[in-house]
């Protein structure tokens, strides 16, 4: 979750706030995404990539949503945790001699991106339903869903295929 | 996972530097708990932190004896993604005016850093396993159920309390 750029004060004040560090998240992933499918020497691990941006992207226009249902303007807040798994994911791109390692290491570097993304919008959705918004849940619940179907399939092609090429 | 010391060729340098990783976010986790077990104000959420405390002491522990199966010196190296999720639970412990929405948002905190683990423990794991270090699996897997109850404990302490006092 960002920085605050102001007194949380209320679960209000929370709800609104981490909804701007997981749009500010959603659209770092959206912009780096490309590179690691381009990156990507396994097919399944591609088409995964591939997947996945497509529907992070249809996320970004769920929090646009959910923004404007709550009546707050759509605004994303610098996250220090995201920044981080992904400056990492980054490193092992540019760093990392054979394939099918770097294949691992995104695989790994993917799978933290979708757990903080699972514990964020698990955090969002009790809020929202505290907060008797459980239209908002509804529509979070949705995004939550999609992240944790990706990490069984990434974590279905690091059992399967990844890890074992690399060995 | 941290930034890399030195490129990653093999999937053994990749399982040494992830256990690099997680050892300095255990690390930084042990320093950190002290300070939210003294500011949380639910008692289910403190008895939590307590005891989470104590079981982090023992995961610190496992993992310099998996070092040491694997013949590897102890060493931890900065991770920035958990560097990230501390840094802003401490801007919540120092902003937050309400005690009931300041323990929502350590909650929170808490389970991206319970998500974290959960994540680079099943990598861990993965590699261990396909590196023929059975051994090793079988030590990490002790650790990777914990967090996955901590962070069970914490859900059920944030849908039960937590928020509803807050909202």
């Amino acid at each position: 979750m960002g920085l605050f750029s102001k007194p949380i004060k209320t679960l209000d004040d929370l709800f609104v706030h981490t909804m701007q560090d997981i749009y500010y998240a959603e659209n770092q992933i959206v912009k780096n995404l490309p590179t690691m499918i381009a990156k990507a020497s396994n097919p399944e691990l591609k088409a995964a990539f591939t997947k996945h941006l497509t529907e992070t992207q249809g996320q970004v226009k769920r929090l646009e949503q959910v923004f404007q249902m709550h009546g707050q303007p759509v605004k994303g807040v610098t996250c220090p945790a995201m920044d981080g798994i992904l400056a990492e994911a980054k490193e092992v791109i540019s760093d990392c001699g054979d394939p099918e390692v770097c294949d691992a290491a995104m695989l790994s570097a993917a799978q933290a991106v979708e757990h903080y993304e699972i514990t964020r919008y698990g955090s969002l959705i009790a809020y929202a339903k505290q907060l008797g918004r459980n239209d908002c849940a509804q529509v979070l619940q949705q995004t939550l869903a999609e992240e944790k179907t990706t990490d069984q399939t990434l974590s279905r092609i690091a059992e399967s295929r990844v890890n074992k090429l690399a060995a």
